[in-house]
């Protein structure tokens, strides 16, 4: 008899959805490759997809994610912000010691 | 700007899903009626879907989760073992405690 306790964490800003798993992947992504085209491609999702995610999560944030990059080898990109890569590390720290918490919380289940 | 940080949380046993909302939702709605077919449709569900859901709560279960009552007023119902009720309480007690978890963990986002 195996039990696990599984979560899905979500935050909302004036009740409206404003990160989530998959908005949180899109940034990761973003942050590996530099790229909307090819961090839609690595997560399987169409790049209009990918940009009305990242729209929505921009136009949300109290301050910009991301920035678009000119120029260089391949044209433009687009990168993450200081705020943006701390947005994904506090996103990441919550639900990892939201797990922990949930863990700690197995002992209740184990007495029934 | 009011952040808040939400969760959903469920328990596999055996890397299968054994309660999460719905299926706590229907037990709790057939402590209060007493019945499955009044408990689908205080939850909006088909009796079938509830009837399958129920199935599934109760062969995944180490022990019978509810009893078929027989004979009385309108026939038969179904109602909740002690184990059955026990369950509700230990789901609804963790779904709480990780709700005020993550409420004390939003100190972290207004960092941000």
């Amino acid at each position: 008899m195996c039990y696990k306790i599984k979560s899905r964490i979500w935050i909302e800003l004036n009740n409206k959805v404003f990160l989530g798993e998959g908005r949180v992947h899109l940034l990761m992504a973003i942050k590996d490759t530099g790229s909307l085209t090819k961090a839609a491609k690595s997560l399987g999702l169409s790049y209009k997809k990918a940009w009305h995610l990242l729209d929505a999560v921009n136009k949300s944030a109290q301050k910009p994610v991301t920035i678009n990059t000119v120029g260089g080898k391949g044209g433009g990109g687009v990168k993450l912000t200081e705020y943006g890569t701390s947005l994904i590390e506090t996103f990441n720290t919550i639900n990892q010691r939201c797990w922990h918490f949930l863990d700690s919380e197995l002992e209740k289940i184990k007495k029934l």
